[in-house]
């Protein structure tokens, strides 16, 4: 350990207590290894500050010993956005102490949170006072509010009620320099320059550290329905989506999913039944809500909607969900498919991808023949977010596979497929961020946009002591 | 004139014609001054790019002579934002002939529109269509996208929709040197790294210039009635307000005047009438709007809603528009406010504040009483957009008063509204952005955003060539 990170503990122990750093192997070590282990770093100690004053203290000490420092909340980045360097340069800031929900008004339907509140746990508070925070996502037991703000989170509501950046109505920060951002007054109208909220929504930890933000509220849900619809296409599935959106605001979900993909999930994991009895080449799972309880119940909205698109052929077949129960079963499909086409298919890379939601059922179909022609044997399709043109794209290995596939010819396929969702005006990275692991093909394919994001980080951070090696 | 701005002017005559650059003295004179009359300046010519790649082109070129740009849409600016340097060192690009409206999409629910369109224009083109564009205020008829994106402008259907922020949904424009940032590409879910589009919305042309932008669209108003409330207080306002938002989602206004703003209305302004009979300290303009023709209709959601407060007599007396033609009328009053207290009341300081919402009945009282002590004669209060809690605050110069007031008392007078401001955590500018005006005001109250500020405009325009003098 090198003289200054060690004299950084002590001076955090001294000022704020032992808990106050972590340094304890065993402690650490789960913490230095993404969740689902592909990257792996050291760190001497993980800083555990309690309050915004303590993390501004903590990141000043920092910046003066000239020590990075890199932010965790759950631990749950798909692309080793929470992992620290290899070298243990870094110290791991963890906000996880930083936990309280600092108010919930219904007058003014906004929540003030801190960093390291748990979404699930934010959920539940916000619940009781019947009231809702929208955003929700599969790891949203572990996941923080002050990470999900660094990666601009997703997940399945995203189509009503927009990703997080739509979700925050101020965030609180400390910056590298160890000053405080404070930007939960909650004010409607501000313009006093640059917005320093919207730069560090989805700055991966890059330009400060999140420490609380001002989120927005919405009606509890009273009732929900699903449906379960049987398919010939992606095409016809969006056009299934615009039908239903012409006639409503109340779609929250809207997820596709092949053949395959049910067939995968049905074959590998335990309890889950076929919601409709016929075959079809595609599937779409179309959630809607209602909040008040005179509205038209949610069954009844799908099944009028539906009726006639499954008259004019638009729709194969359809099923509404009867019982909350029956919801859940069909959520848990969709939940189970990236487990499911791990076990049914072996090795394939995956892609979080965007592109226009228009262009996407040509996107899935001409991009899934180029990469076949261009890798014989491999196998490409997607699931996921249609009504966001977010999908999540997979290339199976087939009958190229073997135990390094994904070593040997991974980086070419991905290669491709970035090129492909490039080219047509598409995003490399529709929800999971950048990170360490799409850093490369960001810098590949948009030298452009990142020198303007080097620029602003060399700016704000000049010694690149936030978060090293994520992004930039 | 320098040889670099002559060399400048030729290269773009010889690029892209003749009328691509104005020089007669007589067609530059009128954009030399902010509409108001308060700042002047001077510049050889006018650039006039017809397409983003003209104006890729001659800031490339400017770059290259280190010749400064003042992007100019409207000229409507309320703070000197659009206003050339006094010492002509800057050209004008005005973005006016860029002004098609490239696609409006009812499917997506989206327009692309370039810099140069007019808010009007763009009301009567989407409306046209079917649907709606919600952001309008009173310089309509001239302020256009490029302007309302860069200042992040309000308005007054802020409370339903938010401000231009919250209605763009991705921008084109030319970076300081020559590139352009494409961000048209409607992606509902992006996350590779800062959000270069938020960045530029209110940037107020420091950081680049936006050329287009996509913009999102509303179903039209199918119906709408305005009621207009008697009212003991602010506060009574606020709580009349929180009582009907607890009950609708279809209130798109909430503006509050004192008594004294409404008589000097019916006092100096033509063909204006009292909406009610008695005689109330404060009075509020409801709007509320329905989309659909199954609806409740706006003016029976309005009583439903409104009877039960009269009743507990939280709204002293109300009534409703009973035909366009009087929602109009009401309107009038309103929109006439500005000019009805300068003829009414003389010389006044006016500040475009806001404070949180819930704090502005008291922030309302507090901040009049602390001015009228410190400058005895005078006399505080504000009208306008309580909803939002943004007021337009006004200091009369009253027994102090004389040709030369503003001129001696007003910045006192103004920082003393700024330092009360900013102690209850609002802002010195709500909605007219900083521009010249509120320059040193903003570096006084906030060094530590400012700082910011500089950092990032020094990263991005090292060369301090887009729109020089405003903000930072």
């Amino acid at each position: 350990m090198t003289g200054a990170r060690q004299q950084l503990i002590d001076s955090v122990r001294a000022r704020f207590g032992e808990r106050a750093a972590v340094t304890e192997p065993a402690d650490i070590e789960p913490w230095l290894t993404d969740w689902r282990g592909r990257w792996h770093g050291r760190s001497d100690a993980i800083l555990q500050p309690g309050s915004t004053e303590e993390v501004a203290a903590m990141i000043a000490l920092a910046a003066e010993l000239e020590i990075a420092l890199v932010p965790q909340g759950g631990n749950t980045s798909m692309v080793g956005g929470a992992t620290p360097p290899a070298d243990g340069s870094a110290l791991i800031l963890s906000l996880r102490r930083m936990n309280r929900i600092r108010s919930i008004e219904k007058g003014t339907m906004r929540a003030v949170v801190e960093a390291g509140v748990i979404l699930q746990t934010l959920h539940e508070a916000v619940a009781a006072k019947g009231v809702r925070f929208p955003l929700t996502l599969g790891a949203k037991g572990s996941a923080t509010i002050g990470g999900l703000i660094s990666t601009n989170a997703g997940g399945t509501q995203v189509l009503r009620f927009g990703p997080m950046r739509a979700l925050v109505d101020g965030i609180e920060a400390v910056l590298p320099d160890g000053t405080v951002h404070d930007g939960l007054s909650g004010l409607k109208k501000d313009n006093r320059g640059y917005s320093l909220d919207q730069l560090l929504i989805g700055a991966e930890g890059t330009l400060g550290i999140v420490t609380a933000a001002r989120l927005k509220l919405f009606p509890a849900i009273h009732s929900r329905a699903v449906a379960w619809l049987g398919l010939a296409s992606p095409q016809a599935a969006l056009d299934t989506l615009r039908a239903l959106e012409a006639g409503t605001d109340r779609i929250e979900g809207f997820e596709i999913l092949p053949r395959e993909s049910l067939e995968a999930a049905l074959d590998h994991i335990a309890d889950l039944r076929a919601p409709l009895d016929g075959v079809h080449a595609w599937h779409a799972l179309v959630e809607a809500t209602v909040s008040q309880p005179g509205d038209e119940p949610p069954e009844d909205l799908l099944a009028r909607l539906l009726a006639p698109l499954v008259d004019k052929g638009m729709v194969e077949n359809a099923v509404i969900s009867s019982s909350e129960a029956q919801a859940e079963a069909f959520w848990r499909i969709r939940d189970s498919l990236s487990e499911a086409e791990r076990a049914a298919f072996g090795p394939a890379t995956q892609h979080d991808i965007s592109v226009p939601v228009d262009l996407m059922p040509r996107f899935m179909a001409d991009a899934a023949a180029e990469i076949e022609q261009a890798f014989p044997g491999t196998h490409a399709s997607g699931f996921g977010h249609l009504g966001d043109g977010n999908i999540h794209f997979h290339v199976r290995a087939g009958e190229r596979g073997g135990a390094d596939w994904l070593q040997r010819e991974g980086p070419a396929v991905t290669q491709l497929v970035d090129d492909l969702v490039t080219a047509i005006g598409g995003s490399i990275s529709a929800e999971h961020g950048i990170g360490q692991m799409k850093r490369d093909e960001l810098e590949r394919l948009s030298p452009d946009r990142m020198r303007t994001i080097r620029a602003i980080k060399a700016a704000l951070d000049p010694h690149k002591l936030m978060n090293p090696g994520k992004l930039v």
